[in-house]
């Protein structure tokens, strides 16, 4: 596929996901992290419009003066910007409004990608793989939003978390060696997963299957949530303070536990892989079964012997800058490296990762407590 | 007009405030003390339901089993209630559902009211006044929402929010004496209104016109907002926490003071009554002018000599029980006794209230630091 | 007793109060509204220093340049201040640091008021009232500290917080009429009581005897923290954010209700006069009873009928101004006027109110949540 | 020295450390993460008696039986305790009463000691290191209480943070290769510091001499706090939120930019090492000099060629288990592991750490906006 037709099909995909939305399922932001549809569809068309046309499109007039201030997520380099947790507050730009926006900055970039200089295919590239990372949050946006409103709609019935469960509880010894981790290849990848390099790992037992939803259940009923052995000190203080007791989206109806899937809600699978849960969960059921989360490196290598890309899988690595790591210049270097504090990294790919965006050496990172995402638990054994 | 055509005028008057929003406008909710107007529309289509059809009109089938969980706003005695501050965070039901929500109900009523039991009239009639209630809210809260935009879309240009400004900075002198409080007529009321007695006042002089933009403006130009001298210890730490020096709506933009008003933004007229200030800043705004706000009761003896209706005006009253006041039995009893601590007692009425809501016995009330609602300042000499 | 009698003897009982107290008990700010006793020492002697010693005894010197920024409590137009929540940070200056401070001041005192100036005299007069309104402060801070202390002090074994119980539940029956309210005497008050005026009340009866402990507890045990029909809004959302289900100091110790008391953990005496409850709660008692508070004139214009000065006393009568009242210039006029906000009034005395320091007319005042202090709850019959 | 030599001489230590505190220094908490030192004192005194004398030592009689629950800092396994921001509301028991508590403790381990059973000697020099771990705290929390008083008392005078400073900008380069890290030896060290295991290392070039207080300034007045370019995302809001623009304890007085040492308010030595800054200022300068952090395996296998000591430095690894970590079963288990998230590591000691408690394979950590510690930077070349 050229340039150009991958834009276009991107870009046709982002409002596929919304298509069996609301009005009004676009506008709400029921938590901070959790950003409006609307939103989103707007940023990615401002990306476009920010960091390629503004920049190699000469003479671009942009669409709005005010869509800088509105719609920039966290770049610092580019100027003020509304506060994040304002974005569900703004009911203007109206979604049609907003679809007028793509459609001028889609015309635009449709004549840009015609003759587009060398200098910025990269920067293309980037924006086709931002795009599919709001794809990603765009499933997990809408789903905390369906999921916590008191009616439960669904999205879309018939929507499939888990397809087909095999489920092979064995697992794979890597033994003992010197691995090579990081991108090595020609296609796209961030700059967090450059830097070849390599690791020095003892050997060490993986499991090929992620945790099941019956195995979580398990740990529930034996006083996962009541006994803090098994936690972290901060992961311990979350559940008290927040009053956790089940995954994310696990709701006790008339008795018997159900959860909100994006089909509505229905009875779990005991087979099923486990998600919605935060690395201190994740974390203290592996405790509890006295096995331990992979490090990143352990599951990059181990990758190629196991199915994957159901869920995120915690490893209980931090999310760090790999030797000789640097950003870009500008605001393009705020992409990633400035979040590298504070993040445990999560490996693989979920049900609702796009298509051609999941690769071993792909490096995911969210703050410890969250549980949005479609995360999951692969075991280790200590 | 019978009660059957004061209903459906007043049903019809809720749609037509809201005529001029776009879908997403009826979702957001950007503080807590401002709902959603899809919210506004659905509870007070609930209150009919729950307080009249469900008790009244024998073998009425409810619209839906969660609608009572979703659109009770404050009544304990009713079951529990999504929290206020999550109104905005629900997407579902869509603006088209609680329109046909309202017309189920309206249905019902309509039937109802052709033959209602005289025990069901004095409910109606509260039912139609809470409905009134709703309608100035869907104002303030509009206003609030569109006002807060970055790009401060109108709601309606031409909005007239002052009408003709006579400014008299008269006073009026009432004499010592004892003086009739409360509601003394046949129409409806509250029953904060009610209870009539007397009270003792010494003489006073109250100022004909309210105070204007322009007076208020020379109070933020003397340093109103930088001098604790004038303020309520509670009201300085306000000022000091929120950062507040101007009225809410008053922006600077390029280097001239502009509000925002239901027409859009514009030039700040000199003689129009100021609004959207809260009691500190009332009470902050008389202290530096060596004068002071009247009580309730100075104001409703003096109120037949001067012109009122544009805004709310704040007393030196708190919200407290006329003597003998009593609360009616079960949820209804909620209505007003329960809010009779930490409140302010504003009287009159402004630009946005309903027609036929209005009597110089009526108490509204908001807590002193609220800014949203159009009230104003009337001064009294010391 | 001449002006240095009184002086000497007021500063002396200062002392005296802080006698039983351990260095550390000195220190401590558990919250906000508790000040540490060397800080309310320090604070009292400060009020000499600033307002009466620099005014006007020539040539004095300040004790230390800091102590104004340290121990001034709120006087704005005295200049920046430390914030009252970290009065309990600052271990220096030393309990003896104060003391030499008292001393010193004391010497000055003794010597100025040798030939004090008529123009000074009311403001040593406020001087040693106000000293007078920080030892009852000093208990009752004294007994939060050493009441929320795991171990459990006494303050002073054999203290008795109630004195003799005669308890009579009959009703005074007071006739509608005009009455005079306020300060009419030739003694001290504060600038809140004055502005003597008339109030027209209808007939009302009040009960002769406060609520007692047994009282109360039936209350309790009628579900009167579950139950949201008694209770104000704002009432019902204290009792479920703090989880309140007792009065303060209420503890349950092995099965059985005791309380902490100045003389240690005791228990409970069902004839004393309850304490140690919020107005929200002394609301939600009077409401269960189907009973009422009396307001502060009723209980100004009763109060010749019974006894009192055990309890300070809820009203339901908000602290605004009286008609004519006027704040005096400068940094004292902020002692009353500017606290004329969301505090409700209370009347009467308690146990730990010094000596020469209640009359009828006396109008204390708290924030409706707040429990520290040695209140009660007297009815009036609806 | 034997084993009862080392208890006798680490607990004289730290009572040595608190003679020069006033009675009221003990207890105060003026942070959530600065203990009263009485709570310091008493708490390592609750280790040995929950610890050791409960469990080895037959018929031990606790001293008192709230002090478990007063004293316990974090131990869950242990049972209930109190909430750690209130240590510093709790002005019982005295420091004379903690001090009978000590020697009632110290009595029963010196007959303990001389006939300790092998089983025990691990636990007894655990103790003995932790009771140092909390001297360091001690110095660190005595120079927060008396660095944030308005009146900056000294804590000795003459005390010296820096000792000479030999500034020596060159940079170490060390080879790329498989390294050895982890404790090696006989002595003591932390569960966390076990688990030798090999690393593959790049070539890496790191500075001799740590960041000093005039190198720090440049940044500063290079707009260091100003500009988000050089900070992490979560840093930069630090910045924001907290207003920060200057290590901890610098004070601009008169014009003139000055310290808070141990010895009092002091000018700043330029050649000294910087100290009391956060990871996320740490981190910041590094980027502005165009240069990084070490990860603390860079730390550990360069630190034989550097001179290191005086300050804690921070390393850009975050605190996690190494290969084959496994915590002990019951309350020590929870000694480290349990912290083993959000937390970053730092390599050395300092100037307040104690004799004998620093080795290169010692794996400080604390959170990254921390800043009361002992801590600098050291760089390396990107």
């Amino acid at each position: 596929m050229d340039l150009l037709e991958k834009y276009n099909s991107v870009r046709k995909h982002s409002l596929e996901i919304c298509a069996p939305l609301q009005k009004e399922d676009y506008v709400v932001q029921p938590v901070v992290d959790v950003s409006p549809p609307k939103w989103h569809l707007a940023h990615i068309t401002w990306f476009w419009e920010e960091f390629v046309l503004a920049k190699y499109y000469p003479g671009y007039k942009w669409f709005h003066p005010r869509y800088t201030f509105l719609f920039n997520s966290y770049y610092n380099a580019v100027g003020e910007r509304v506060l994040q947790l304002d974005r569900g507050n703004m009911s203007r730009p109206t979604v049609d409004e907003i679809l007028d926006y793509r459609q001028h900055v889609d015309e635009c970039m449709n004549k840009f990608l015609g003759g587009i200089p060398q200098s910025a295919i990269n920067l293309v590239e980037l924006g086709i793989n931002h795009e599919k990372q709001h794809q990603e949050l765009l499933y997990t946006d809408i789903k905390y939003i369906l999921g916590h409103n008191p009616l439960f709609p669904p999205y879309r019935s018939g929507f499939s978390e888990s397809q087909t469960n095999e489920v092979d509880h064995s697992f794979i010894t890597m033994s003992e060696g010197k691995y090579t981790i990081g991108f090595q290849g020609n296609g796209f990848s961030f700059d967090n997963e450059l830097g070849v390099h390599e690791v020095s790992l003892p050997s060490f037992s993986i499991r090929k299957s992620l945790v099941t939803n019956g195995e979580y259940h398990e740990f529930m009923k034996a006083g996962g949530y009541k006994n803090p052995q098994w936690w972290h000190s901060d992961g311990w203080e979350w559940v008290i303070e927040n009053n956790i007791d089940s995954p994310l989206y696990w709701y006790s109806i008339e008795g018997e536990m159900k959860r909100y899937s994006l089909a509505g809600i229905e009875s779990i699978d005991p087979l099923e892989p486990v998600t919605h849960i935060s690395f201190y969960e994740a974390f203290a059921f592996a405790e509890w079964k006295n096995m331990r989360l992979p490090t990143e490196f352990e599951w990059e290598v181990a990758s190629d012997y196991f199915a994957w890309g159901k869920r995120w899988e915690y490893t209980n690595s931090a999310y760090l800058p790999y030797p000789g790591f640097t950003k870009e210049k500008g605001a393009i270097g705020e992409y990633n490296g400035k979040f590298m504090v504070n993040q445990m990294v999560l490996r693989g790919a979920s049900v609702v990762t796009p298509k051609d965006h999941s690769r071993k050496s792909y490096r995911n990172f969210f703050r410890p407590h969250l549980r949005w995402q479609f995360n999951g638990i692969r075991l280790c054994k200590k």
